[in-house]
């Protein structure tokens, strides 16, 4: 009997979260404090976000932190994802190589964000918050981000990136189906928003800018807090779950992975698989290969620099030390919502520079031509974010045939595609095209 | 540790489909050659469908069939689905019961349909089919044939209901991404669709019509055989996985349902998930409840009359002993696709008659509250058609309230709603209404 999907046991889930920078040679740099360009303390953050976040945000002392029960029953609730050995897309390409993906478009919002989501909507409810207000770009995070606060009485307000607003109706009346306020970003209802607007009137939102706005909002309403979907370490720490479960599937599967391949945004989804057999590679020197897929069109660990930026476009966050296109950069209007992000989070900024993984771009084009191969032959239509991991996975196993080398791929699946089909529509009607990055 | 998801192991998977026909009191009536008026045999029905599957539909002897190995292997691929305790849904209602779904949405394309779509997919490519034609409603049919034509290398072709086509375009993406060729129907294409756009120029289309052109090129078609998404025999017996999973997640789960619910379109998600256990009400005389929830301005089972009736618009299917609103029968452009046909599958047009089963109707508006009251508490947006299903079971759940009843309901989530979207957007924005049915 052939097995395709494996699947751990609700007693063999994950307890605690991996932290990575309990390990890690270099530590990451501090943030900074923009006015007095001091490293900042977990209070210093406590007026955004909630408190154990900003404990967790900073950590490099717990390799690993306890889950809460709360948290963890509602992972129980959709998790563990499958791992699934894609032997249809293995014939497809007609190579030697072992892939394997792990499906979190399986969760009930689609996607990899509810991971975090859940942690973060459950510490602002702890700590007596009442509302809370986030920034999206596809809406895979601001979707996740609704759910996650009505499953704890919660109020949410998210910011959609103008453009995404428009191309992805549909996220929209899902947020909404789940009680969430919805405004596309740049808005008229923040001093950020009316600022940019001024400037530019047609500008089409950046994540950047819809994170100025969300903080903004946070900043000035009594019982709001801010949450994040991407590069702050404590969203990766929360999506460790990925990866420690993967860890325990591959084992049941039988095989260890050559190579680990995830989309690029702010690096949660790929810190997320990637950090625990990360471990290996830095405790033990195992030779394990890891690629971020990143858009050609926003290519910040491949053309970016390592310099200390603003992860928004305003200015309001502390300075961050990571790859940067810089705060002020307008991302190609490609259907990869969620990887139209200037920086990349500080600890996979710290890695990338110590050489502990590698990058890749890929243009619009070439992950959507991957998305639908792979939509044929496993029978799922994928996020186009995780087109982009298709992409370089599928350019790793066309290398094991021209090398005839049965070397083992895992990829994260980190969402379905289903609220992107007018992407696809247009990409099948020829109507998409590249974008080059001009620097 | 509260379980909310029970999940077998694939070594509990079942192996053999059951087909209730053997253990009826009272068999089907037969089929009927209109222009005979004489009972049809399997051999009468092999011009349109594959040979196999006319054996399934007629067979009343075998009480289990066997499953073949490749499409338990592509089962295995997202099955066991998951058994879910509502517990969100019962704390929303305050209710007593119990309340459980069977989550057939998780399947890669979003429905309960593939589990028919592999099985007919794979006994067409035995016998030699090089395509596969067949109509769709809300499309989930449709995808889900694409999918299956694909994994068994056969070109499907499909005839989309004009209504659906344009209320959900992206649905089409989504066959189109699988390879498929998507017709909006009526169509100019076939002799069927041409006399009925002649006769009626503007006319949205219906599942009747749809079948009446794919039936018609499968029999024009050297090579082409035709494949139906539900009402005959053969498809629910292949959804019967549903309810022989479903039978030992409640063992898991240490209960037994005092009452079953599902949508009601031709039947076969229906079937699937309550004739495992009504064979226990036939056999045993159990008291299980089972519920068929029908849209109010679609009510084949609440005011339908049982007679022989054709399957299709045009006349070109055998007569069927069933409950029917008539082959002419125009429904109204309600959002739930799915279950706008005019008549009941044999089998259950049967039992109902006999009294095993009863059929409850919802009105669109109820439909689309029930939805989105589970999706805020649950976290899926669940598919128009489970939209009745759900209201039903709200129904149910608020009697138990009244009553103080811990009684132990299950549904069948049919699919999810992520490609309908539009329909949510409408009814959040007060522009759905009800439809009257007026005999």
């Amino acid at each position: 009997m052939k097995t395709k999907r494996f699947i751990l046991q609700d007693r063999d889930l994950p307890t605690q979260w991996y932290n990575i920078q309990a390990d890690m040679v270099n530590k990451p740099l501090p943030l900074l404090n923009p006015a007095t360009r001091q490293p900042m303390k977990a209070e210093d953050l406590f007026p955004v976000f909630a408190e154990e976040l900003c404990r967790q945000e900073l950590d490099q002392e717990h390799s690993y932190i306890d889950i809460p029960e709360p948290v963890q029953e509602m992972y129980r609730y959709y998790r563990c994802t499958p791992l699934v050995r894609a032997y249809g897309l293995e014939k497809a390409l007609d190579t030697p190589a072992h892939i394997y993906f792990k499906n979190e478009s399986v969760s009930p919002v689609g996607s990899h964000k509810l991971n975090s989501a859940i942690a973060q909507a459950y510490y602002c409810k702890q700590e007596g918050v009442t509302n809370v207000t986030t920034e999206t770009g596809a809406g895979q995070w601001g979707t996740a981000l609704a759910y996650a606060a009505r499953v704890f009485g919660l109020e949410a307000a998210v910011y959609q990136v103008k453009i995404s607003y428009e191309q992805k109706p549909y996220r929209r009346s899902m947020m909404q189906v789940f009680g969430a306020q919805v405004t596309p970003s740049p808005s008229m209802s923040t001093r950020a928003g009316k600022d940019i607007l001024t400037e530019n009137p047609n500008y089409q939102g950046s994540l950047g800018t819809a994170i100025s706005e969300a903080v903004e909002l946070a900043r000035m309403t009594p019982g709001c807090k801010y949450t994040l979907g991407s590069v702050m370490s404590h969203v990766t720490l929360h999506q460790t779950v990925i990866g420690l479960e993967a860890e325990k599937q591959m084992e049941m599967a039988g095989e260890y992975p050559d190579t680990i391949i995830a989309c690029f945004g702010g690096g949660s989804n790929f810190g997320g698989i990637a950090f625990p057999f990360m471990k290996h590679k830095i405790l033990e020197g195992k030779k394990t290969r890891f690629i971020a897929a990143e858009p050609a069109s926003c290519p910040k660990l491949t053309k970016g620099k390592f310099e200390y930026d603003f992860g928004d476009e305003t200015g309001y966050t502390p300075l961050l030390p990571m790859f940067t296109l810089g705060h002020k950069f307008t991302p190609a209007n490609i259907h990869a919502g969620g990887l139209r992000y200037h920086g990349a989070g500080v600890i996979v900024s710290q890695l990338m520079k110590d050489g502990y993984m590698e990058a890749v771009d890929i243009e619009q084009l070439d992950s959507f031509k991957a998305g639908c191969l792979f939509a044929r032959a496993e029978g799922i239509v994928p996020a186009p974010e995780s087109c982009h991991a298709i992409a370089a996975t599928i350019n790793e196993a066309l290398k094991c045939r021209e090398a005839g080398e049965s070397k083992v791929l895992l990829f994260n699946l980190s969402g379905h595609g289903l609220m992107d089909m007018s992407a696809y529509d247009q990409y099948l009607a020829g109507n998409l095209s590249n974008y080059t990055y001009n620097g």
